[in-house]
């Protein structure tokens, strides 16, 4: 079937999500849970399938790993249908309301976006997560997974469209857009008027991609050049806890931190105690000349960084590093080289936080925390659908209001103007 | 200059607007309005070259009109800036905030959006407007008007720079883009990370094409094929006049009315009265056939409409209409032709207005009102840049806080993940 035909469908299934009860959709949600439990071996077949392909191309073993699933994952992808279904319905959400001079009632009411286009890389996982997502929003849903999860996906989809008409609701609310071509991406992006809105999640170039061809409306995901930058007041154990942290628990993912900044007053001694450490847990320093002379005094090998260093998203135990004389120079470092996801400060003082706090332009600022919480379910919004690195619509980690749009409802005894 | 400096400029200017003091912006917004009313003579010198080119062009009246400046136009600029001063501040607002299991403190705060770019057409007045909004908001803003209304424009911006710096703001937060070529327009589109959002003003075709081929985010404005349903439960009379208001108060603006759409059951009586009323305020009627019948029972001509009628946003005395056999029927025509600006269902049925308001998806739906309240000053906004017509980000009249975005800002102990 045509992406055309898919967004038709999906725009007509769109009409019907928007006016069902949260009873129904919650319904549907735990229906689709079981759905995935139940039909368990049906969806690891079809995963094996991808698994072995995926061997033979000789993906990497962490691709390799992304990619498998299992009893334990299965049961993670239900239990956050069931965690979806414990959310409030954004919908229906009175945001703003008041009665207007002339006695109009003014209400500002949340609605469904309509159809999402969601184009994602590798994780199964993301399959079912997403679609619990865009359903409990009201929106219906047009999936364009990875082809080397082809099989995976269309095991997935399967269940959660039999769900859906077993619980009532149209099939078509969730859709998988076939992957074997770059042509279906191409497009999803042109599907002006069937698809409301495109979130592309994944590596930047395919974010860039999507951000550059689309004239769907795109949200931006993902690209995090963090940094923690280490204050000339900043306690340094603390820092150094919040910088390991930061750096290594989970270097992979979009807020993990990929820069340092140390303020030049207390870079002798952070940095003697933090090159050691950040030597011992595996990571490669890049650093501008300070903290490659640091490395010579304390015997560690940091490499000298340029400025594709400073501008990296490494997403591995890669760092880079650099000396600031003060806050001023951290800031214009950040606004020349960051992303706009997370930045962190670690400082015990009150104008330095205010500071970089207000001047620091990014979804997220920290003080004294790890950039690593910069996530919907760490933030209490109970899931997210990705991380916005873009100022229009939603900014940060997307809940469910970010899945929404908004409709004035105002109700008169025939006034005019 | 060309337009990537400029954004340079723009974006140099946002990042000390972003820590402006609302004292500091209404103080730059009321010297601004003053300096419009103490220069208005070389305003008013410069808009009538314009004025005078435009007549040796062949502008029409209309045209003329909307492009001609008085001592009462440029007070009522001025006593515009005054009114934004009056405004609450967005910037800073903390929209949510809570303190997370870990100790955390969670604020999303509103921030500027940045550096906007409006494309705008004809009436120098948004020059003044756009630029008090968008400062007011914390915004540096890109203005690329008309090349017809080139002189005014030029020393509109002229006056608003010298105010800013007499206030001590950066004068790059008003930019004035060359509008001799459609080159700079498309400059704006593509001078992502300089420019953060593109509103387009005017006409659909200049609309369509920024949505089509800007790279930089665009909110899409203004296109208003607004319906008026008079439902089976309706009050004749009260339809009679939220229809002709809707249509004939001021045809040329988005939110008038341009479709009429009558339920079977009072078609007959209703029309009976509608169509001489519509005819003698000089609307000329384009029908379905049961229209075109309607009108030959009672002698008014009726013109037979086709798709595009249904289609048009006319901004004329010119009103398409047909009679549907249902609500169920206005809806699906609504959604067929619709530009998701305004729709108004006139009934006193409880259930209608309930599954009208539910069911159509726009940006503004009214019921018992005319469709041209849907206004940001109507709606106690105090202000508009424009109305959205799309689902991201903004819907409806755009005031001040639509002019802005929100960043996360988390407090710590030293908490790590």
């Amino acid at each position: 079937m045509s992406v055309q035909e898919q967004g038709r469908r999906a725009k007509a299934a769109a009409g019907v999500l928007a006016t069902a009860t949260r009873a129904a959709k919650d319904a549907a949600l735990r229906t689709m849970a079981d759905a995935l439990v139940r039909r368990t071996p049906e969806i690891l077949a079809a995963n094996e399938a991808d698994v072995e392909a995926g061997r033979a191309a000789g993906l990497t073993p962490a691709l390799l790993d992304r990619l498998a699933l299992n009893d334990y994952r299965l049961e993670g992808m239900a239990s956050g249908l069931h965690q979806v279904a414990g959310l409030p319905d954004p919908v229906g959400e009175v945001i703003r309301g008041s009665t207007l001079p002339n006695g109009l009632e003014l209400r500002q009411v949340r609605v469904p976006l309509g159809v999402l286009g969601i184009v994602y890389e590798a994780r199964p996982n993301v399959t079912a997560d997403a679609a619990g997502l865009c359903l409990k929003a009201g929106n219906a849903v047009l999936l364009r997974g990875s082809s080397s999860a082809a099989h995976s996906n269309a095991a997935i989809v399967a269940v959660l469209r039999d769900a859906l008409q077993t619980a009532g609701l149209p099939e078509d609310a969730v859709q998988l857009v076939d992957a074997s071509s770059r042509e279906t991406v191409k497009q999803l992006m042109r599907a002006r008027g069937l698809v409301d809105v495109l979130i592309p999640r994944g590596g930047a170039s395919l974010i860039r991609s999507v951000v550059e061809e689309s004239t769907v409306p795109v949200i931006e995901t993902g690209v995090g050049n963090c940094h923690v930058y280490v204050d000339a007041a900043a306690d340094l154990d603390m820092a150094l806890e919040i910088l390991l942290n930061a750096k290594t628990s989970r270097p992979s993912v979009c807020n993990a931190a990929e820069s340092l900044l140390v303020h030049r007053a207390i870079a002798e001694p952070f940095l003697a105690r933090a090159l050691p450490a950040l030597r011992d847990a595996g990571v490669t320093v890049h650093g501008d000349v300070d903290v490659v002379e640091a490395g010579h005094r304390r015997g560690v090998d940091v490499f000298e960084a340029t400025d594709d260093d400073f501008g990296a998203e490494y997403l591995s135990l890669d760092l880079s590093a650099a000396v600031v004389g003060s806050l001023d120079e951290a800031v214009a470092h950040i606004a020349r080289f960051g992303s706009g996801h997370t930045e962190a400060i670690v400082t015990g003082s009150l104008d330095a936080a205010r500071e970089f706090t207000a001047r620091v332009d990014a979804a997220a600022v920290m003080v004294n925390a790890s950039t690593r919480f910069t996530d919907g379910e760490e933030f209490g919004f109970g899931a997210e659908i990705g991380i916005s690195t873009q100022k229009l619509h939603a900014r940060g980690p997307m809940g469910l209001p970010e899945l929404t749009s908004t409709k004035y409802v105002v109700t008169g005894t025939g006034q005019v103007r």
